[in-house]
């Protein structure tokens, strides 16, 4: 059994958060799933959701897979240092650490990326690869695995990369069951990307 | 502006909802979403997800579209005369019903799809189709349109079905640029159904 840890914050994109959890959510003999914070409590967000979170000091669960989400809250988060320095904690302790979306800014900016193949939403893309010249921005990526680290590009491409995960670690077969029972239609090619000039 | 009104149980299905609201959310100039429960509180789910819900006898704007999702929890409900009541009440009052998942199994027991034209998830397909005979079932559909009835297939066949009824409503061009925003690959044909046999 393997726990992720979903890092949530206000103004979090909706399904950067959901869609992986979903999916990973859908396979409870292999994953169980935990909602952070910085403080812990409800987290609130754009579409009227209001999330009940653990604080991160309270964390009692070794975190195996940390998902880190986007969304306009990250546009705050970059100049927040403690939430920098603790993210960069939690993704050291991680075995993996995936990201969706305009995650990967956060990550760029804390510096866990430097030196790593990384991808982000394609709308965002400027601002994104402005927080760090150190990483090796791939552009046109559904995602993009180096290492530890999963990074996917805008909000749904965190579905193709949970799937991916999946099969990489479960197999395949693993994959499409849960593609198959949430009838979706996986985009198994990493490589392909329909929004790249969006 | 319209009112999305989401009615959320214990053990709903994560994504049948989130998928949905992410879609809705993204046009903020059209949709304004809160999120309901019988008795209002936190509602919890089998994927961790805590979500805080106001009470149906709370809810203090009128609800325009109703959002009727589904998961594990229906198996519960549609034995509960009271959600049932309650249900049949939100919907003659909305100008649109939403379902997706086995949410149409918890609007055909309570007899609002009499008559109807409507499908559901492929995997729970004999359960859905045992709460009512008087429903005109369509099993080889991504979703379908009756009247004010949108009906959807499993999980994120209700995100092909939102955008599809953004697009009825606001025209093509907007369902894209959502669907162009959160990088998804929409399938905008409701007829085309990839899991009809899976």
């Amino acid at each position: 059994m393997q726990t992720l840890t979903a890092l949530v914050f206000d103004d979090f994109e909706t399904l950067d958060l959901f869609g992986p959890i979903e999916l990973f959510g859908s396979l409870p003999e292999y994953f169980h799933i935990q909602f952070a914070s910085m403080k812990g409590g409800i987290i609130h967000n754009h579409h009227s959701v209001a999330l009940q979170t653990i604080a991160v000091a309270e964390l009692d669960q070794q975190t195996n897979i940390l998902l880190v989400i986007g969304g306009k809250g990250t546009r705050l988060l970059i100049n927040d240092s403690h939430f920098l320095q603790t993210l960069t904690m939690l993704s050291d302790n991680a075995d993996w650490v995936l990201s969706v979306c305009t995650g990967s800014a956060l990550l760029a900016k804390a510096g866990i990326l430097d030196n790593k193949r990384a991808t982000s939403n394609k709308r965002a893309w400027q601002w994104v690869t402005e927080q760090s010249t150190a990483v090796h921005w791939v552009k046109q990526a559904r995602w993009v695995v180096d290492g530890k680290f999963y990074t996917s590009s805008g909000v749904t491409a965190g579905m193709d990369m949970a799937l991916g995960f999946i099969a990489d670690r479960h197999g395949r077969d693993s994959a499409k069951e849960v593609a198959n029972y949430t009838e979706y239609r996986w985009q198994e090619d990493s490589h392909l990307d329909d929004f790249y000039n969006c």
